[in-house]
């Protein structure tokens, strides 16, 4: 730390993103990316943009606004994009908290909830899931707060139903609601239809999972017309020109092929399945996921020692050290040869142990 | 505005970016992007990330990482990557500014500072122009506060020498001084080798304008170690995947091709100063310019009747409202047949109001 830098965020702790390590090709089973590449529509519209990079891109998105409220069913002004969700999250977090509007979530849920609460000085609480890691829906009834969850939940995997959320969004009408849907591709059900009836609940998603765009940075989030208004008044008060043009095309692209889209996604649905069943049958308890990765214990061994001796044949899955969390590995659903290898993986080190 | 917008943010003025129309096309010399796409390298490099899109972007930028502090003669943990320098910019007025430490900046100078400072609740002042439109160093010496320079300053295009820059750097070793090198590459003199010896010095500068990639969204910010530190805290508290695959790859093909770099800001240098003779023998007083625009006014023509009849006649610059302001247009320095367009269409305006 330099001797300049602000007491206001001297004692931030920082979010850690999953381990990226390059020492050599790993299966990565860790950080929730898709298998597969982005649609080629998408790698196209994205590849036109290169020779005009020299221009500003449209702060105002216009072209993949229009594709995606007519995707989604929606006006083109309740929608906004960002360079990735985190940014939109964090822009929420600006907008709808301060000190008369703390923020609730669950204790455990994504992990920069509370990274951005800490980051903008707003008062938070975390509320613990029930035992079975479900959240409890009457902990955010009537609870004139912020709330904040992710649905499905991370890194859990499990999901409320949309009439639970109804009844969240519903009991807080003077306080907004953000339903963060990253994994809702995969088997959940969007809120955003409740946005139609509800002037208090914004529906955030992202491009990085069913869209297989981790690395091209896209998110939005959907809500009535004057919440997004409020997110815009931040986004040209922070980064106006916060998407470049390759990402706002390849997002285009990505929309305009719904057929690859969804293939994906149920590939992913399938893997998830077969998979569950296969670990089930070698003794692991595994929450029932409807995201793109299972959150799974075994008695046998510690979590951290299956994700080490995972990593020592070239698998990485994520490990949690908290303390409600560390029996468990999290593991995203990969392509069918991924999850055969990391059941053979798996299996083989469970014998060893034996 | 809805009725949840946070109170701590309800009366910002969001930046105003330049006018993109789509009615028809311009000669656009509003928003000082480059005439010149970018360098074929930095398209190829992007090009080849566009099938692992699904995969994270690298947080730390390592391989642009390392390739910029050789460019630029630097240490790898002396430079910061952001989504365009306005995002690093705002890390900065966020790391280095509080209420024991306001900031200061000239009253004409880049219209985001202001907006960073509101944003963060940070109390400022503008320290007027010279009548010359010149930066009175004086007014920055011994200031004891966090200081924000555009050099060459926009939209005069006038810079300081590195002397006058050191002066400031030196007498306020207290405070940081940021200096905004976005314009540097077309005839200043960055102030980076100073931040060998300086540790309250950090400079920012893009890839937006020299380098051709406004639409690719790359900033980045040059300090010693402990500055970078802390602006890596806000960074991985804020957006820690800031900066996409596609941007960073062509961020690299970009420095790799120094000689595409450089003969581009040379054919800007060279356009520069025949535009400027020219509009000099039309009556026009130019301010000495070493940006990639110039500032000028012409005593026979309100500024804005000038921006009003060039958009007319398709050629788009720029008009600022502000009282000093109002008399003059910034000019984009564009191509050869840009230039001599713009040239042509102000004789034939000249001409008609006579």
């Amino acid at each position: 730390m330099s001797r300049f830098f602000s007491k206001k965020y001297s004692s931030l702790t920082p979010y850690t993103p999953g381990e990226q390590p390059r020492d050599q090709r790993y299966i990565k089973l860790n950080t929730n990316e898709s298998p597969f590449p982005p649609s080629s529509i998408a790698q196209q519209r994205a590849k036109e943009e290169l020779d005009r990079l020299q221009l500003y891109s449209d702060p105002c998105c216009t072209a993949l606004t229009a594709k995606a409220a007519q995707v989604l069913g929606i006006e083109e002004d309740e929608i906004l994009f960002s360079n990735g969700s985190d940014e939109v999250l964090n822009f929420a977090f600006m907008a709808f908290c301060d000190e008369s509007h703390p923020a609730i979530f669950p204790d455990i849920t994504y992990g920069f909830y509370k990274v951005f609460a800490r980051l903008n000085g707003i008062p938070y609480e975390e509320i613990p899931l029930k035992d079975d890691f479900t959240i409890a829906v009457k902990d955010y009834v009537n609870q004139n707060k912020t709330i904040f969850i992710a649905n499905p939940n991370a890194p859990t995997g499990i999901c409320l139903s949309l009439e639970q959320i109804e009844a969240i969004v519903k009991s807080n009408p003077n306080n907004v609601v953000v339903i963060d849907e990253a994994y809702v591709d995969f088997g959940g059900e969007s809120a955003i239809p409740l946005t139609k009836t509800y002037d208090n609940l914004l529906v955030i998603q992202t491009f990085s999972k069913s869209r297989s765009m981790a690395g091209a940075r896209l998110g939005f989030a959907v809500g009535c017309k004057a919440l997004i208004q409020d997110l815009n008044t931040i986004k040209y008060s922070v980064n106006p020109y916060n998407v470049n043009r390759m990402t706002m095309a390849a997002g285009l692209g990505a929309l305009e092929d719904a057929d690859y889209f969804r293939a994906n996604c149920q590939k992913i649905i399938n893997n998830r399945t077969w998979t569950t069943e296969a670990l089930q049958e070698l003794g692991f308890t595994v929450l029932p996921s409807t995201a793109n990765f299972v959150f799974a214990k075994n008695n046998a061994i510690p979590g951290k020692e299956l994700y080490l001796k995972l990593k020592a044949r070239g698998i990485l899955v994520r490990h949690f050290a908290t303390p409600r969390l560390t029996d468990f590995v999290r593991v995203t659903i990969g392509s069918a040869e991924q999850m055969s290898a990391f059941i053979s993986r798996t299996k083989e080190i469970l014998e060893e142990i034996k």
